[in-house]
């Protein structure tokens, strides 16, 4: 009966699901549960025809001694519920913090952000790395013990400095941050953490694709701002959106203040992705996404 | 998988239900329904603790002949298992439109939006009457081609007046909908419809309880001004909150104008909590509502 | 010291603005007012050197005896004060009410508001028509005892029914408003009426340019839907934006779901930029829009 | 033709001036401006009958050398203008950051975001010290190189408590910002300080005055939670609103919840009103404010 918020309860977990719909799944994902002792406290589902009847859930439930019984619990549902209904699934403990890896260039205010939530505990994560292709941001996140890695990136040498990043990351991320990381990366760099390298765009996505989008808005005359986060893909500016906001701009406003007032909206909008990934909201489903939001 | 629509398919019906927590809840009601054939499109349950362990529960599901079978599938989903859990529950057929009657006083904005509104089909509602303590909005409503009752309320006939409004009410309304009705209702008339009438208050509650809202709110300098909708109870603007909104003004803004920009807010507010009523997606639980927001 | 409410005072006037700037435009224009015994009541400017040093200003006076000696006014800022620093200028009594001509297709829910707003007096506007290519909202609009236009478009006459609208229009109409109107209109049409057609389109622009953006933003999977308002120029969804707002939406909205929620920021974008424009508010420069909020 | 950003041009100042209204003040401000070789570049009236008739202008202009005629400039102004009209004004250069002092308990949510907007050069003023009646926060302003004053408050030494926080503050703020310092004002410290402390309450007054907003908002089920920030006079929570805003909330969130979530407005909020007062953007009448916003 844990409502589910931050500060986790070790015995809470929670149960990510995809797959075709059919009738009976709840039957049988809730069965399952309340058989092995587990009390669902917040189940949100949908099946929508217009995806082809996809069928998406997340639940969370309280067990007592989840811990000690996680690991047959998984194997258990995967051989009597997930396989008959050829589900795709996750079962996350609460209390299980994800390692989150930070890319970044020169632009501080996300990553002061995501560094200042992470570390008085408001964002459930800890930071492994924070990597950069400058070395501009060094002693703000060293002073929070956290290594910093700088790996330029000039002319040619782009491939070896996603190797070296690659090789740092190997093992120690669940999740890569891009908060304002100005380089594009590899197609290999995103396949080797598909659905897991969450972006933060400058703008309201579609609109203003590409560079120097507070320019082009004010050159535009829109009366809004906006920024938009969403996993990468190997298409630039195109992978699954997982939020957006915007902010009411005006003729006094210059392209300059577009940009200082949309930093604001990246920093919201970056730490709402954020936040939601980590607590296990999202499913990517083709090149959209699922948000259960709270 | 129908989707939830505003265009109900015949099929699709709604559960709405509220008991104390317990494991096995979800579990039971599912397969209740999975072997009465029915599929579930939509399912949004929650429980929280801190509410002492309540659970609440909405559910969407399509069930191929839903309208030979209701009756039946009522009857023994409370036997089976409704009263094992001790359930507050409702089963409603999306395609069943509640019988909403208004009522008003002189202000016609949040009126003109419900009339027009259920008139193209946008409401799931049919309105059966509008009642007022004024004449002056007969014409407005006669050529939807809906009566209009014309009852004054004047010194100490209020008690003769309510008499005859709940006479022509009864057995004609599901729902009574106070669109800027600006007299005050008996705690008789309440217990008529109780959870069942919902008014517009226009302030952000608790801010500005009773008469002239608009006018302290200007007094006070507040930069957002706000309406509250809400269910009715003995205790004036006192009943549970079902919707709010906010919106900005500034030192140009007169009192008159907050009036004006208020009413625009009041007008959106309330058609998203009679939405919600409409659509069974609110529980009341003590002074509070739980609302399953699609 | 009218506080320049919709209620206008007939001895209250508008004065837009706009040149090169240069030190001592507003000694000059306030002095001329001064003199001929005006009380200025709200005075809004705004300079940037961003857009070349322009100067541009909306102010509000009062003036006894203003429309006696409207003229006269008139002629002498000509010559005084707007010949000597090139000013593109206009000054409007606020009581005079823009003829506001409206075009629409099919969809009625811009076209009603914009229709029960000005009939009920909260919009400063006459209707002097409706023009249509199709006669499906002859009804509505009649009963309020407004002229309906039925002039279909099919084929190869797009150029008699543009003729044909221009002729109806002629003389009778300050300001068209595309209230959902599904033609495009030639640049004949568009030079006509110079910054002085207003359109609603259904996407936030520049996302989604062009047919059928509800769909499009469905698949794309944003998460906010907008409207924007904006004048017609000869480029398509091109013309510079007066307003723009968005509404929130989630996986539990279908495409057809998008579109009527869309439908209610297509009418509050609408009516926010007539607004404006009717209240004198709106200055063009360029492809953008100087707009001065109340 | 500065456009009035943060980055401030040294040759750039603001005027802000309350008087009571008549005709000719504009006249008076922009010609002697003019004849003092001044450009005024963004020009912000307003003039109500609803408060008697009074005149509120926020302006900025551009002066060669304003540095060195500042003193005159300000002798001149008010021999020659502000006598006249008997206004209440200040001439503040854009360049000339204000010494905010800021007060804290525990919470460190808006004191962080104030530390880091200021030493990021992102608002315009110097921190001289935090005073605290905790010692608990010394080592995250320390590291900013901010002197860091404990001043326990306990019992009835709360008289002796003040007078030394006054004694640090003398002659070393022109502004206090009460970063939730959970300690109720004397009088007399107010008194030091007029409408120059300003306050974040952590509710949407007048909702909710006074201790435990967020349970009691919780208690309530209202669907919107707010922030105030305001300047602090004699009267609890009385003082005049300079900014206001609120974020939805569920039946999902708990009063814990209620409390994470308001923490993020109360420092939009406070922050905001910070800015306005810096940037000289707010004139106090009575009891409100007038906020010329950007």
């Amino acid at each position: 009966m844990n409502p589910g918020s931050v500060h986790a309860d070790e015995n809470v977990a929670r149960l990510l699901i995809t797959c075709a719909d059919q009738p009976g799944i709840i039957s049988a994902v809730s069965t399952f549960l309340y058989h092995h002792g587990a009390n669902i406290t917040d189940f949100d589902q949908h099946t929508s025809d217009l995806r082809d009847g996809r069928f998406f859930l997340r639940l969370e439930f309280q067990l007592p001694g989840l811990q000690q019984n996680l690991d047959s619990l998984r194997t258990t549902f995967s051989e009597r519920v997930a396989a008959q209904y050829r589900m795709e699934w996750s079962l996350t403990p609460s209390s299980e913090k994800k390692r989150m890896a930070l890319m970044v260039s020169r632009h501080d205010h996300v990553l002061m952000e995501l560094l200042w939530r992470t570390m008085r505990g408001d964002l459930p994560a800890v930071i492994p790395m924070v990597i950069s292709n400058h070395d501009d941001l060094r002693g703000e996140v060293e002073r929070f013990g956290i290594p910093y890695h700088h790996i330029p990136v000039q002319g040619d040498d782009k491939a070896a400095a996603e190797k070296k990043a690659l090789e740092l990351l190997d093992g120690q991320a669940d999740l890569v941050v891009l908060a304002r990381y100005m380089q594009i990366l590899s197609p290999d760099f995103v396949a080797a953490y598909p659905q897991r390298i969450i972006n933060i765009h400058h703008s309201f996505l579609p609109a203003f694709v590409g560079a120097n989008p507070y320019q082009r808005a004010w050159e535009r005359g829109v009366k809004l701002i906006g920024a938009t986060s969403h996993y990468v893909t190997e298409d630039l500016d195109q992978g699954p959106i997982i939020e957006q906001n915007v902010a009411r701009v005006s003729h006094r406003n210059s392209a300059e203040d577009l940009k200082r007032l949309g930093q604001d909206v990246e920093r919201e909008v970056l730490l709402r992705a954020v936040r939601c990934h980590l607590e296990d909201r999202v499913i990517v489903h083709g090149n959209k996404t699922i948000v259960f939001v709270k």
